[in-house]
């Protein structure tokens, strides 16, 4: 059996990582970056079998594309990979917001074969350097069908999902958003306010908890940039609650409320347990 | 030579650490709780010698007295246990705010041997069965003598952190108060914040990110409670300056101003880099 060809766009993190767990499970895979070095260190780290030098050259023969590159890039690229993928590939991305992208999906040519997907798996790390092909295991992975996605085109995304031995979810777009503002780019932007909020020499007084809660911070810029701008409206809805939580704490603490103050922790020690029980090490 | 004997009142994650690394140095230490159980736990993991059943006892011919109690206890106990405590008893509390602390010292008839302290060590843990020998290493450990702290009180509080693998740095309580504030408490409030705005289910879409940011809310609330109510001007004084931030990133983001949000998710990248560097695993 000739191997299955896979395309990937983009080897930031998430992209070579991917390349390396299909690379492991048999697949061929060509990869694309506009970054050459990118390229390099995949195919050094053994992440991909081929870099492609253009967009037509990375999708032939290619039985499944994988779009991997910044959400904004991820619908500005996504009319050209359907015009120049073969009829019978299926196209799917891993970018953080699936509206925007699903809603360009839909209306392309080729809408059947398209399907947004999104791994919840990361690093603060970038690029290939990073890449750990065990990256998606036992990490959700939601799976986006619009209302063009063939069941097919679900069939097969599922059966990767699998493949890479991560936990497909099928969700709407829409509440995939909504939730993800709350989970992943909420706590982004905590973690960015943090950094910005400390003082020089700040770090004297840093210890374990203060480095954890900036870790985030570290992540690259121009895939968060176009988080953001892509998932603003969500993410203002996430982050007014989370205001008023920390104005609400804050002025118990002014007005000495232990009781109400306790109470409030009280809730919070069990939301983080329930986290910290769904996400495995 | 006769063993220096320690008096360590409070038996939590801190006071049974300390306990534990101060017997392996030769120490011997006696440790007083309100809970039974927490001396139990102390006494059956070896992290102190034996348990008091009062303040007298606890501070029977100890050379050094550790109050590691929640910071209003510490003020409450103070009294207390500067007219039990021997004359020649150096007496240091490690709780997380200074300023009331040290007042209340600086008004004790055995005001020159007091001295406020703060090992900037921790986990989201609690209790004696969380407790750590290795926790104090290589971590920064606030000293705050007041007017009336003697030079020698100073020296012995010096020597204790650096037996302990601790690096000592002597503050005024105005400015540790000041400064934990944001490299601690705001990240306590962020943590807890965030864990009160996630909805039912949301733990379907987390990932390590969010657990990492949500681990800190786990901290037993009758500590935090105390920090929070001694401490909140400066948690107020902290918290605007990144709920600005917050405001702003998302203003940036809803009007697309990518030049304005890369230039300072990269500010955000140097201050984590930073604090990453200032924090050894």
């Amino acid at each position: 059996m000739t191997p299955r060809r896979v395309a990937i766009v983009g080897l930031g993190l998430i992209g070579a990582s991917l390349g390396g767990a299909l690379r492991r499970r048999g697949d061929l895979v060509c990869g694309l970056d506009a970054d050459t070095a990118a390229e390099r260190a995949a195919l050094d780290r053994g992440l991909i079998d081929e870099a492609a030098p253009n967009l037509a050259a990375v999708t032939r023969g290619a039985a499944l594309v994988i779009l991997a590159v910044p959400v904004l890039s991820i619908i500005d690229l996504l009319p050209q990979i359907d015009a120049a993928a073969p009829p019978e590939a299926v196209i799917m991305d891993v970018g953080s917001v699936k509206e925007p992208i699903v809603a360009v999906m839909e209306r392309l040519p080729g809408a059947a074969r398209t399907i947004g997907g999104h791994p919840i798996a990361g690093k603060e790390l970038a690029g290939p350097a990073a890449a750990d092909i065990s990256l998606f295991v036992e990490r959700a992975f939601v799976l986006v069908p619009h209302a063009a996605t063939s069941p097919d085109t679900l069939l097969v995304a599922e059966e990767l999902v699998r493949e890479l031995g991560a936990l497909p979810t099928v969700l709407g777009a829409g509440e995939h958003d909504r939730t993800i503002a709350r989970t992943s780019h909420l706590p982004q932007l905590l973690s960015l306010a943090l950094a910005l909020s400390l003082q020089p020499h700040d770090e004297a007084l840093a210890g374990t908890g203060l480095r954890d809660m900036t870790r985030l911070a570290a992540s690259g810029s121009s895939m968060w940039n176009d988080i953001l701008l892509a998932n603003a409206a969500n993410i203002r809805a996430a982050l007014d609650p989370c205001l008023d939580h920390l104005n609400e704490l804050v002025r118990m603490a002014a007005e000495g409320d232990s009781g109400a103050l306790e109470r409030l922790m009280s809730r919070a020690n069990g939301r983080s347990a329930q986290i910290a029980g769904a996400v495995r090490a």
